[in-house]
C-alpha cells in the first residue's frame, strides 16, 4: 500500500530520480530544464514548508509533493502545492492519493484554499485531475508557457477553497 | 520633468522611503507588513533583472519600478513587474509612464508578455489604470488576499501580451 509521509534525511537521491527527468523534459513545469540538482533541491525540498513523499511497502519512492505559502503577507492563507509521480509508478492513482493528503495537511496548516499558478494547456491528465479533485479553472494566460514541442500554449490558474 | 532610469548606488534609502509605507500598510501588495529592510532590499532590488527609479528635476525619487521572469523555463517569455509611487507624488501621472515605460523596457529585453500576478481588487485605481494600457484580467483568485480593513477579497490576474 501506498503511504505518504514528511521527507527524512536521505530522501533527496530517489526524490531527485522523480523529479529530474520532468524537470529536464521541460514540458508541464516552468523549471529551467538545465535546473542544477542544487537548486532543484532548494526548490523542492528547503523553499516550500513541507515536502512529502509517496512510499510502496519496501519504502521506494514513488512521487512527492511540496507544500508552500502561495504569497506571503496579505495572501499567506492560500497554499500552493507541486505533484510528481515516478514515470514507472504512473496510473496508480498516487497524484491523486498526494492531491487528498495535501489537501488535508493544507487545512491541518491552517491554510483557506489551494492554488496552482502555473498548471499548462496541454497537461491535459492533470487538469482532468484537478478538476476532479475540486479545483476550478480561474484564469488562463494566453500563450504563457513555451512548450518545448507545441510551442506557445496557455497555462491555467486553477483554484480550491477550503471555506464551507 | 520626470525622467526615468536605472537604479544606481545610493539610491536605496530613497526607495526605500516610498516602499516602506505600501509594505508595512499591506492593502496593495503581498509582501509581508512587517517586512524587514534588508529583506525588502533583496525582493525588489536583487531579484529582479533590473529595477528603475522615476526622478524629477532634482533628482528626487517619485516612484519606483522591477522588472523580473516572471516564471523560469517555459514560462521565461512573460515578465512580470510592481510599480510603487511616492505618497507625495500621487496624480502626477507617474504611475502611467512608469508602465509606459516599463512596457518598453519587456520589449527591448525580449518579453513576449506581462503578467501581474496578483492586482487586489479593492485597488480600484491600479486596475482602471492597467486596463487602460492594455492590460486585459484573465484570472479572478475568490478572496485570495486578507485586507487589513476589508477582509478577504478578491485578487485578478491581470496580462498583456505584446506578440503583434
Amino acid at each position: 500500500m501506498t503511504q505518504i509521509r514528511l521527507t527524512q534525511l536521505g530522501d533527496w537521491p530517489a526524490i531527485w530520480r522523480i523529479v529530474e527527468p520532468v524537470f529536464r523534459r521541460g514540458d508541464t513545469y516552468t523549471f529551467s530544464p538545465s535546473i542544477t540538482e542544487a537548486e532543484a533541491r532548494v526548490v523542492w525540498m528547503e523553499v516550500p514548508q513541507a515536502t512529502f513523499v509517496a512510499i510502496d511497502d519496501d519504502g521506494n519512492v514513488l512521487g512527492t509533493y511540496y507544500i508552500k505559502h502561495n504569497q506571503p503577507g496579505g495572501g499567506a492563507h492560500v497554499c500552493n502545492c507541486g505533484y510528481i509521480v515516478s514515470e514507472d509508478a504512473q496510473g496508480k492513482g498516487i497524484a491523486t492519493q498526494m492531491c487528498l493528503h495535501s489537501q488535508e495537511q493544507a487545512v491541518a496548516l491552517g491554510f483557506r484554499a489551494m492554488q496552482f499558478n502555473f498548471v499548462v494547456s496541454t497537461n491535459e491528465g492533470a487538469i482532468r485531475l484537478w478538476k476532479r479533485l475540486g479545483f476550478d479553472v480561474v484564469g488562463t494566460l494566453p500563450r504563457a508557457f513555451r512548450h518545448p514541442t507545441h510551442g506557445y500554449v496557455d497555462a491555467l490558474v486553477m483554484f480550491k477553497s477550503f471555506d464551507a
